[in-house]
């Protein structure tokens, strides 16, 4: 039985509005940089895991097959996992749990979506229909007004503010363009966020994050593989998932994800970490109210202190904990079966040392938070070198 | 680290036009006796997989976590596994997987899925979408279609008949008349098969498994759990997967699946059994040509005798090896999501001793066969008691 399992290649294919390319080209531009970066031919490989979130989306059903079979992977097994917007990361989950298993010794993981096709209207629909169709689509709520609703009360109870929500875009866009995969390369002024079209209110334009096409793939092996695959293996080492009610009027509270709590309860237990071990992170930023929440639920600070945390630059290269200095989903962008596979590439790259002008230096412990919908689905990730 | 997983619980909604039940509700009638069987309530499994092929079928994006809120798993693990119509099957290899890698002791594993509700013609329509929608959907091949172009290749290569053909229906309706969980629960006669209307030359309406509601539930445990959960657990000992080309103009033969005999070779290699040890099969009867192949690629018989093997009886009670008494595809029905799933009830069943009329006497091994597609997914599993 294998004792651990790493991450031996990564491959990221450039997020973005992408119609020069179909979901299939997308998952092939990122898995074979993966397989490169492992040095092994898809031959090698013993197994593929999916992620894709919607059929819609993809314009084909049971679309893992598509793409299991345009990266080259044959008759090796495969199938799809889905999470909503942690699709992602229920890949890596799936893929370690595999290997540990003994099903496995490397596994391919894709992540991918196509969602600029469909225009940013139809696309805000179709997400809303991850909401609760019985209960809470038919009302007309859409995912930012849930999170609106987030925003509103973290606000009312902790005195959170617009500038605050606004420093998180600011920091986002700095790094994201400084990544050459990311959607929109651009660095974005305080007042210009401040400033931006509101979307649902408190939220504007520059705290949701973009609609994107793009893949992203890693390889993952066993400890015996992963030694004679590479000298540079980065080894998943606490996974922790957590889930919450399918309507958000039946939480007791809406000032953070009880999701993420239980999810890095699980995985700090397991990697035998706390939060202050992280050297940098990778957190759900699908709105700016949900990465600030984030630095609180996982526990960079406090309960009602994150707008603090931003606002003080501790989530900058150099202050407590690097968050998202890919951009994350708000600059980098967010195609909802990548993000997860992609914040694994940017943990992966920081840990090797390879995140150039974005690199925390000497990062040694590095997490992913991914979460689906409104917390209905949460994995935390904690990945060492 | 566990060494053997087992079943310790099963559970089974009635399939048919369920205009009665949304998805939830269907889960929650499979969840519940489930649970029930495992004497263990929803708090004390560690994590649910949710089986569900479509979104567009549940009307619901990210169906997964609706089911898993509903049958009470709460702030638990959990995402959804995809792979078409063998999708329930990649469930319990999911289920399995998370438990020999730790992450889980007991764990949940819900199939499900709604299809009547838009009609059959819109129904094989959606599922004709699970062909490559670039280069097969658009030139209007459904799956009776692919399947139709096996059978006509093999009455060509091997001269089988239409009456054998009409034969496997035969056996599937007997079965699913004894079966009350089945949507057809009648008897059908050889002449009312073989004069039944075109569908796809040469297929004929009963050559056709049903358009389905339906969901069933297994729970699966750890070794140590199992044996203080139950006195008749059922052990999971052999899991193979393949799969194939997306498009079935690549393949170099049209008269089997070579994902089934993949998934078959892997799953009799790590449990250590012949096709001759097996006592009890659940295969992938999806259309009738499906189920006589599928004696031939699991090495139930030779390649291009299926049809024999129907027509001397050796997949009925008392022959060589029976196949599909629960009635299959065919009669009991394929909710595209339950059907994996219920394939495991009803194995379970029999090496439990609990099947009644349909009982194979003795039962020791048992094995099923889920095909997703036209075998982009093949799962063999192989249970012993």
């Amino acid at each position: 039985m294998t004792d651990r399992v790493a991450v031996v290649g990564i491959g990221h294919a450039k997020f973005g509005k992408r119609t020069d390319a179909t979901i299939r080209e997308l998952a092939h531009e990122a898995a074979t940089p993966a397989l490169e970066d492992a040095k092994l031919t898809a031959t090698e490989i013993d197994a593929s895991v999916v992620g894709i979130a919607g059929d819609v989306f993809a314009a084909q059903g049971s679309p893992g097959a598509v793409v299991h079979d345009y990266v080259g992977m044959g008759s090796k097994p495969s199938f799809r996992v889905e999470a909503a917007c942690a699709t992602g990361s229920a890949g890596v989950r799936t893929a370690w749990s595999l290997i540990r298993a003994g099903l496995a010794q490397v596994v391919l993981v894709v992540g991918a979506e196509t969602m600029t096709h469909v225009g940013t209207p139809m696309a805000t629909e179709w997400m809303a229909r991850a909401g609760d169709t019985r209960w809470e689509y038919p009302y007309g709520i859409t995912f930012p007004g849930f999170y609106a609703l987030m925003a509103t009360r973290h606000m009312h109870e902790f005195g959170t503010s617009r500038m605050q929500l606004s420093m998180v875009s600011v920091k986002s866009h700095k790094y994201g363009a400084m990544n050459p995969y990311a959607h929109l390369q651009k660095e974005v002024s305080l007042e210009e966020a401040m400033k931006s079209v509101p979307i649902c209110q408190p939220l504007n334009l520059y705290d949701c994050c973009l609609i994107s096409d793009g893949a992203a793939a890693v390889v993952m092996a066993s400890e015996e593989r992963a030694k004679k695959i590479t000298d540079t293996p980065v080894w998943l080492r606490g996974l922790g998932a957590g889930s919450d009610t399918m309507m958000i009027n039946e939480r007791p509270s809406l000032v953070g994800l009880a999701a993420t709590k239980v999810a890095a309860e699980h995985a700090y237990k397991m990697a035998t970490v706390t939060p202050g071990d992280i050297d940098v992170a990778c957190t759900h930023d699908c709105f700016s109210i949900a990465e600030i929440m984030s630095y609180e639920d996982l526990g960079f600070c406090k309960k009602g202190e994150g707008g603090k945390f931003i606002e003080e630059g501790q989530s900058y290269v150099g202050g407590k904990v690097p968050v998202n200095v890919d951009g994350g989903l708000k600059s980098k962008g967010h195609p909802l079966g990548a993000t997860g596979v992609s914040m694994t590439y940017e943990i992966v790259k920081q840990l090797r040392g390879e995140a150039g002008k974005r690199q925390v230096a000497g990062a040694e412990v590095g997490l992913t938070h991914n979460v689906g919908e409104t917390g209905q689905y949460c994995f935390v990730h904690v990945y060492k070198r």
